[in-house]
């Protein structure tokens, strides 16, 4: 499969503790471990020529994971309706953590996409709730994640079609945190976790769930329906 | 309750066939049966200033029904960007026929809400397949309209949170016709039937639905969830 | 509407610190609450006749609340099967804390129902996740309960049709703590909260949860569907 | 993939039609198209010692299909619980046309999954609704059976978790013809099609559609969740 990973690659340029973490950016180790798995893995960001994303990138993309937090405004509308259009067109899409505020996923999603938040010392723990779900291979009841930022209900998202993992947060919330759900041709799953300031992209277990979803994500190999006028297959009344 | 149906109103001016049926519009014939649910109805339409939908109509709305179909694009952006916010804060929506193009649903969907049609001689059979949900109370196992537009699958919609009817058509195509969706504090009905040069509304059953459907969009009277940054509610690490 | 509060009623007889807490047992308490509501409410119990629930009680039961723990296997198999035809002929039922083991939930649901557990000293925190559904109206963002019996997952349930509340405990763990179904012309709530030595059920909050429950599982009116060999409405090929 | 195809295989030996159709029975056929997946495809049968269905034999089994019709009944309650534990614990069950009517199906729905039904000269058109879904890989727009059953709604399943194929039928009807459900850590796929007197499981697309639904419910690599006693995972009050 194609990968792309987009990566808004800000906070890596300017902050120590981020650059400490994620020295080339956290698309770079992102693309790291899914290359493991034999997928042709390329990586795009947001101070590139159209952020890196341009039709031939996109056409060619099967699964697009989004990470962005702080530039959400400056992604170009126009790139937007495209990376749209290449979801209901069978386009898989990731989108991590603070992207849950990008254009893309607000745009797809046809809410606010709000929640509650909290940089602190909140221990994360995401719990699987359904173990029947190919994104959760590989991983046991719960995934423990010592610090990470708290994302809280009500988080203003449409009822999911699958609800994989509910986080656990020290300071007394909860979050639904592995979502899916199917836009047109296309597939897509929320991932939660994923601040800047913690090393969570290098933990194995989030790793494993991030390969998982690259391969459910995976665009399905059929004609794309037919819109507009259409002939009756049956006789019709006066026919 | 405060209902507001939204009418375009352009075909009834125009079209002497839809003028028979609807002569003082499509929304005159709609805020007449919901009046005898004891609501207090109005209307609005495409030509009014701010299509009839202030802020102040807006703010006060329980529920909107909205009937659009060759001016979607006259409807100014910023109206509907209200109209979202309101459904998002609890307004219910109820989206009819030919309104699956409309800006406002297709906002909200995310997706492209495109479908196959076909002005013909079809006749449509609502089947009802939740027969526990109250929008289909009162209402045999399907509803038949001798004459209707055809409608045909796939439906480019997410996947409904709940589908209440599945409508069959003489020239050989199936329709998800009756489909419920929540958006933040919200709730959305779509109903398929409903072309303008066709008696649909004046259909009992069809109203039966209608009403019904009123009912449950119902704002629900709670205070809404807070977002942003949040104080812990337990004691945190370290403190 | 008429409502009938069924409990198994043995706690209470048995454990002082349960007899305190509910002395005419939890149904009366139950019963007591829903009929400020000018339901017709009456009860039932497993010691009863029948455990109370006759043919003519069932049938003219609108709504089913179900109580019960040590003695799920005590409850007739022949009652239970009556108790899930009246379900998929349109009788609500409200599944609550322990019920999660009841015989009528494990048969309606399909699944073992199991789920982690502990009675020591978790407060539980249930976190509204879908603010439209009528079952959180007057609900703020979260109900507090003090001290409760955790509930953790993986609950062993299909998934939900709608997820309204989702639980936080002390202990870490989180719980789909209130989940709703649709069953035939039937619908279902389980909800978690209620072990037998706390006074949950004298919390104003969940009362509040549980008499929205009972008007949303309230049965629809309509004729049952029709099953079985059936003519066809349109002339078929060679007729 | 160890798939286990499961046929009661009563009609091929008394009907002349069935068995010019299915001359080695329906599982032969079956089997025969699965192999090509280089799967390892072994058959059970009703009138085998424990149905086929040895304690090694389930075990083994990473998907079950299931076709039964005329002899529900005979088939044994323990075997009956289980396939029931062998679903909750992760294998894959496909369960195909007449077996709606099952034990294990019925069992696992919690319904009566009753319907409409008519043996006539209706065509089957199954739509895709959901172009998304892996289980409609290589699928057209829709799957034109010349010659069915005709089934209708109401279907008496619970909502689907993914509604994939609809389908209209000559005489008036639609019915929700390919259907997806979870329970516990097991996937479940219910496909329409499949009547013994046509050759419905010859058809290419019906066995593309069915290839691809064994891959789908494929078990998932984990180990399962710990139920019962669960000791805190934080400090509790009081510790």
């Amino acid at each position: 499969m194609n990968i792309t990973v987009w990566n808004e690659f800000r906070h890596e340029q300017r902050n120590d503790k981020v650059k400490a973490i994620y020295p080339q950016g956290i698309h770079a180790v992102l693309a790291s471990f899914l290359q493991e798995e034999n997928h042709h893995v390329t990586t795009a960001t947001l101070d590139e020529a159209q952020h890196g994303l341009t039709d031939e990138v996109l056409n060619k993309t099967d699964v697009l994971l989004w990470w962005g937090h702080i530039a959400h405004d400056e992604v170009d509308d126009a790139i937007v309706q495209k990376v749209q259009q290449r979801v209901l067109d069978g386009m898989g899409l990731i989108v991590l953590h603070s992207g849950h505020f990008s254009k893309i996923f607000k745009t797809l999603m046809g809410t606010s996409c709000d929640l509650k938040w909290r940089e602190a010392t909140d221990k994360e723990r995401l719990w699987v709730v359904d173990p029947s779900h190919p994104i959760a291979a590989g991983i046991g009841e719960y995934v423990e994640l010592e610090n990470e930022e708290m994302y809280g209900e009500h988080f203003d998202i449409p009822a999911p079609d699958e609800l994989i993992f509910v986080s656990w947060f020290t300071g007394g919330e909860v979050f639904r945190s592995g979502v899916t759900y199917k836009r047109g041709n296309g597939k897509i799953f929320y991932f939660r976790p994923g601040h800047e300031t913690y090393p969570t992209y290098h933990n194995e277990q989030i790793q494993t769930i991030l390969k998982n979803a690259v391969q459910w994500a995976a665009p399905v190999k059929r004609e794309r329906p037919v819109y507009g006028n259409a002939q009756p297959l049956e006789t019709l009344k006066g026919e």
